[in-house]
């Protein structure tokens, strides 16, 4: 075994599906792997993709984009280092439904098809993993359907600020750094104008400061509050 | 084996999930099973329903809705004879995230986590079987919340129609039955009364007619373009 797949094989243990897996498992896998080095702003997989591979993110960080069978497109979520994607592709062999692209430097093994499907019967552990990560997707989704059917937008804004917020030392509470307008607005699924619009409100109705690159909120109970408001 | 056991495991065969399983394989499930018949009306799962049990429905159909983990609640699904219902909590041990209720009389056999957990070890077919069925969920989902982000309702309610139309062998197409406008409301993520508003307003567009206790679809082309529209 060279030095070089040595190498590779150690990275695959940082995998959380691949976690606990025997060493020579390890070894396989990593030989059968495609590795590359992607850049930040460099696209990974787009719907045109013709692989069905497992992408396992060694390196780096990267950002999701689903589509639907009508080709639109909302922003769905950030993963980072140890995580994978492009699983329900590698399972079910149709279409990408989403669009990856790249946040920072990093590097991914991609894990052909038909290896991953003679993995899954192989190892029970990487496959209970699977079918929870699936689960776990049912249920968020699931979550989100309800969310849009049943709250207004201002609540949505207010429920995702509530979820990027973290409690300081001093017990105030922070969001660091502020997420760009047009993510969040992907995020809750409505435009970026009315994000900013929404911001301006909770700044003027003094629940929200800005504050160098982040947002002190300043008033968590009425952020509480209104993001549970029936709506309008 | 008693007639009664060998019944019981001759049902499983028509069970999708279970389909092409050897008769011993069968017969042990029907013995793990836990057996019982349904009324129209009876709810069969609430989220506060302590089993984690896999459902398969032997006979009848039942209702499936679903809400979050905040209490929202909406219909999202009717499941026949063949069909089974409450994989997520059998796999990742959590609440129920559905509430069941039959549509017609029938039969439920319901398989505790555990077996149903040794039977995807055991069996690979049935295990590929759970894992396209969560990918299906999960694009399902997906389409679902790109719609519920990009579609106004309008669109929604014409493409839920078009969704239920059915090509008649004249050429002609109809919904039958006509569905009641709150099931409707629930499967597009809207109010009663806008449904109602907007049928009338296909109705006075010339692109449907009420007919008996079904719909006539008088301009599919029209409907088709109706729901491709821009949001409003």
């Amino acid at each position: 075994m060279s030095r070089e797949s040595e190498a590779f094989s150690r990275e695959l243990r940082q995998i959380g599906l691949l976690k606990g897996l025997p060493p020579q498992r390890l070894d396989e896998l990593a030989g059968h792997c495609a590795w590359r080095h992607y850049e930040a702003g460099q696209t990974l997989v787009t719907r045109e993709s013709a692989d069905h591979d497992l992408h396992l993110i060694v390196a780096g960080r990267v950002r999701v984009t689903s589509y639907s069978s009508a080709g639109r497109e909302t922003s769905f979520r950030d993963l980072r280092a140890g995580e994978c994607y492009g699983e329900v592709s590698a399972l079910d062999g149709l279409p990408r439904s989403a669009h990856v692209v790249g946040l920072e430097p990093g590097l991914i093994a991609s894990l052909p098809q038909p290896r991953f499907r003679e993995l899954l019967q192989a190892e029970w552990t990487v496959n209970e993993r699977v079918l929870l990560r699936l689960s776990a997707l049912v249920r968020s989704l699931t979550d989100r359907v309800l969310d849009l059917s049943t709250l207004g937008v201002q609540q949505r804004i207010c429920r995702e600020l509530l979820r990027l917020a973290r409690r300081q030392a001093d017990g105030s509470w922070r969001i660091d750094p502020a997420p760009p307008h047009a993510d969040l607005a992907s995020a809750v699924s409505t435009y970026r104008e009315q994000v900013t619009r929404e911001l301006s409100a909770l700044v003027r109705a003094g629940l929200l400061v800005k504050d160098g690159k982040g947002m002190k909120v300043v008033d968590i109970e009425r952020l509480e509050s209104r993001s549970m408001e029936a709506r309008g």
